[in-house]
């Protein structure tokens, strides 16, 4: 017997009244049943993203809605401005150059936000470009960039907008898309939204919405004006076959969400972080970022343990999943992740197994020193008795 | 949003695997289908109670198995001789009264084991009782009592029979029904079987059987001679209608149990029970037993706290069901489970609970003292790496 635990920043777990709503007999989706159900959804998922624009849902991973962004927003010859500071980041480059769309690169270094100093000579260089791609978490390296910052540079520049892979912030952190002028959010199923991977959000400002309409890069699935006219209020469809299943689990997840209350699900997200990078310093183990996302916190294994080796038995001998490094990281560092349907006793877990594991591979940490540590901030979350 | 973990002594919780086994669309009991799967079950439910004998299942909870042992083996103005050491010993000789079976009570003091000399004595005093009757495990008070002892005193004389209660005992301990000699052994489904409640198990030695036959104490849903005749092999089915959906469920526990193997079972529980203790004495909570149970693991609550708030807050502010105490000791004692469906998180969870939840009420402990404790008896599940 080994019980799971998914403490990995993607897929995350799926809560038990969200898996019930999805075993629910099949519906199809050319029915009002079907709509009502839609509407509902996208209403309370444009809440969550603080919009008055539409969010569109599609029947992709968050990387569809990434490239949904570049061919819609651009048109081949165009530039675009992009920070790369890990796997994620350098995804842009990826689908822009597959485009013929030319980037303009701020290399960061892994683990650090980009400075926005550098954004503001990137877009003085190029009074070009068409916007800024960046990440508010980039999840490879669990960092979070100054996305408010780097919209107010754009905001004030005709024709050029941010972009905003949120697929690791959205539900974990306050981001406010129209109050911070962010021009496009996208987002993902399988990390705050808690539900296995299959659908993205995409949602664009009028003035990211006034690019489309100029942008020739070739797009017909991700073509994103087709999808508003299906998805709009009134119309509350979609244009290819939506992933049914997935929607009405979206629906029960924002029916949580809101139950909680976003102030709630922010606060949670934020003191579950702040409890991880209390126990990983307690462990004396260094922080992958110097900017650490609510997110996720990476940190770097000890010296002489095998970071591949690491993860590995924690997944396969203690039944504990995390993530490990990417490229250069990889075999170095452990991340671990907080978001969505997680809570107090998923930190303890993981600071324990980690303890137990450290411990296993002849690395001795005093037993209990980094669950303390968490235990002392997660009290937090539970009233005082008299 | 609150995560729940079910840490009472039964039921227990149950594992994903079988409850979607039990969600499979409901069959009919007398098919052969049905037939096959029951067969299956209860053979490999005898391994478990490792018994040559027919294994009984009865849809009833444990306390229908208790009644069934009384009706089925004596006849009013019989004596029988019980063990009272908690609210379930205590039972015994309630059923008894309800069919004028005349007892004879050793009453052990709750959390101490029945001394074996005053079985013997009480044997000796009433050399007409049909049998000892008293619990493997007392969940009441989280004790074990000596069944083996027991076994061997009325082995030897004629006619009189040891009958064990073993609900929170069978899966959890070794107790091996024909070796030990043991006559009757209870279970029920929503403890170290990992289902709801619903199933009673029953198996009788050959001695036993024999006193059924004389036994003419009123009965008829729980009359065991009736069963056997439906749910001997080659019959395989049930005198009433049985609880498919939980003998579906059963047969898929059965087949994880074998799979992790009697031995590694035992094992398993052996070390949780372990580490509890350690946890427990850490952080400087006085047990209930002198002689402790394998499945659960009961402690005194502070001086100054009140534990039924305390077990309260844990399940309603926490999201950490445990259970406290009854009678005498209401408000005064918190039990922790670690049977079943239960490994090495759950009593991480189950500390960081308690020492988070003491704090909260004005009782300062060190934080991850008693994780500490339990990780490192925990930690010799895992093997260590080079």
């Amino acid at each position: 017997m080994l019980k799971q635990y998914l403490l990995s920043p993607g897929p995350t777990a799926v809560p038990e009244r969200v898996l019930l709503r999805m075993a629910h007999p099949m519906i199809h989706h050319r029915t009002p049943q079907f709509s009502a159900i839609f509407a509902e959804t996208k209403r309370m998922l444009e809440q969550v993203i603080q919009t008055k624009n539409d969010a569109l849902i599609l029947a992709s991973s968050g990387s569809g809605a990434m490239e949904a962004a570049v061919t819609n927003l651009c048109s081949p010859g165009d530039t675009i401005i992009y920070v790369n500071g890990g796997k994620f980041g350098e995804r842009w480059g990826k689908i822009a150059a597959k485009y013929g769309v030319n980037t303009v690169e701020i290399k960061v270094e892994w683990g650090q936000a980009v400075e926005i100093s550098a954004v503001e000579a990137a877009l003085d260089a190029h009074p070009e470009a068409k916007g800024v791609f960046l990440q508010a978490s980039e999840t490879s390296t669990a960092t979070e960039h100054p996305i408010r910052e780097v919209a107010r540079l754009t905001a004030a520049r005709k024709g050029c907008v941010t972009v905003v892979d949120a697929i690791t912030a959205l539900g974990v952190i306050d981001m406010p898309m129209d109050d911070w002028g962010l021009d496009v959010v996208i987002s993902g199923s399988q990390k705050a939204f808690m539900l296995p991977p299959g659908l993205a959000m995409i949602a664009l400002s009028d003035k990211a919405w006034a690019l489309t309409e100029s942008a020739a890069c070739p797009r017909f699935y991700f073509d994103l004006a087709t999808e508003r006219k299906n998805q709009q209020a009134g119309k509350d469809t979609t244009a290819w076959t939506p992933a049914v299943a997935l929607i009405l689990g979206l629906n029960e997840v924002l029916k949580m969400i809101f139950e909680e209350g976003l102030d709630n699900l922010h606060a949670r997200h934020a003191l579950l972080a702040k409890a991880t990078r209390a126990a990983v310093a307690a462990l004396g183990m260094k922080p992958v970022s110097s900017s650490p996302a609510t997110s996720a916190t990476g940190a770097f294994v000890p010296d002489g343990v095998d970071g591949g080796a690491f993860v590995k038995y924690l997944r396969d001998i203690m039944g504990v999943t995390f993530a490990g490094g990417q490229d250069h990281l990889k075999g170095k560092i452990i991340r671990i992740a907080h978001l969505g349907y997680y809570d107090v006793f998923d930190i303890c877990i993981a600071i324990s197994a980690i303890e137990i594991a450290l411990n296993r591979f002849g690395h001795p940490v005093e037993m209990g020193r980094g669950v303390a540590a968490a235990q002392t901030v997660l009290a937090e979350r539970f009233p005082a008795q008299e």
